[in-house]
């Protein structure tokens, strides 16, 4: 089921808040969804605390397992915001104030409003490249194959675009979704046969309920096109056979 | 700022829907909030795809570095569903149909209706322990330190509390938040003060946006009540001497 020429990514989520449960992570499906159209597979998503240790360890140990790394979290001006010293030293890099980070916030804020803290936001590897903030200003950064975000969902969302024509992607990973009103141990077997018939295809089997009602969203995933309508059509055939009624979910 | 009797826990996420990022995995913010209260810390998450290898490496991995491992998902009837003969090739078990669980699923389902699918629910390390199901009969289970459960978030919720005699945590962690109107450089380098002075209080900074308006939550996090009150009492004093407006979010 491997692609062979897969582009893939990790993603780290650097942040207490999400470990202590007090927020659910948003950026995930987020990042997901937005590198998948860009032909880029993420294989492993990392939580962890902000601890400086384990975020450069966590980070050597992906950089080098997976083509590109995404951090979120951790560059705001707080204490607890350590994720730029971190990647600096993960890479041996002089940490200190960026210089075009620095102009870009001391033109964003009114004179005598860029203050200690806001001035924080600049310091990262000072040989970086910046991630352009279109919505609040402080710049995100990578180096070489690691790209650090904002953990506020809005602003990654808005800044995510900026590296468009960054990243060098795959094929976009296509998928389709089709809803049963059925039980997955009824169609657990054949399902598992149009697998086996299908290596080239990535077929998931989701229980759903709404509105009070059991279902089942299979969903077909790869780059070839025409795989996943051979597959489609096997299932369809199932569907067919077996009398399943089709839900309308998306 | 670690706890010296501290128990902690790592949750692994198994499941491609989370990757791809169809799905937004809610079971983290449930299982981290409810072993924060049995007085467990959860270091880690990991999201994974289903590959039997990386499960079998991720497992064995964490569960030698943390006191108790959660997973979530894959333990259905369909073909992707591959955590518990994983679990089993881990821990270099017996895979194959668990006695108790069979008969569980067995009287759970009508005549005739206990077919093949539902019938490979019961499969398991044969030695393995039950988490029961009281939402859909299937079981969890567990092997030493290591609890699999389903990734339905409904049916995880009501199976964990059968687990809170089995568990065993450290003190209780507890939390204290309080939301201020204001921007975290306003106030970055006070609670950098703060924090030095209160190093068993885990204070985290988190800006919010509500109606419109910006804000920041600031959260502290101990396992001792007195140190929550004595920071508690410090971020008051800085509230006041700037002159800051208290929000009422929770």
């Amino acid at each position: 089921m491997e692609n062979k020429k897969e582009i893939n990514a990790s993603i780290i989520i650097i942040g207490n808040e999400v470990l202590s449960g007090r927020t659910r992570d948003l950026n995930t499906s987020t990042l997901s969804i937005w590198l998948n159209s860009l032909g880029i597979f993420v294989k492993e998503v990392r939580v962890i605390p902000d601890i400086e240790k384990v975020i450069i360890d966590t980070v050597n140990e992906l950089r080098s397992k997976f083509n590109y790394v995404f951090t979120t979290g951790g560059i705001g001006p707080t204490h607890d915001d350590i994720t730029a010293e971190s990647i600096s030293k993960a890479f041996n890099l002089e940490y200190g104030f960026h210089k075009e980070a620095f102009s870009i916030l001391e033109k964003y804020y009114d004179k005598g409003e860029f203050n200690e803290g806001r001035q924080k936001m600049s310091k990262m590897p000072t040989t970086a490249n910046l991630i352009l903030n279109p919505t609040s200003g402080a710049p995100g950064f990578y180096v070489e194959n690691v790209f650090c975000l904002p953990g506020v969902p809005s602003i990654l969302k808005s800044m995510i675009g900026g590296l468009n024509n960054i990243l060098i992607g795959g094929d976009p990973i296509l998928s389709k979704t089709i809803n049963l009103r059925t039980y997955e141990s009824e169609i657990a077997e054949s399902l598992t046969n149009i697998q086996n018939n299908n290596k080239e295809v990535e077929i998931g089997s989701y229980p759903f309920f709404r509105q009070g009602k059991l279902g089942v969203s299979i969903v077909l995933r790869s780059v070839n096109e025409n795989m996943i309508d051979m597959c489609y059509s096997e299932i369809q055939e199932l569907v067919n056979k077996k009398n399943i009624e089709i839900v309308e979910l998306e």
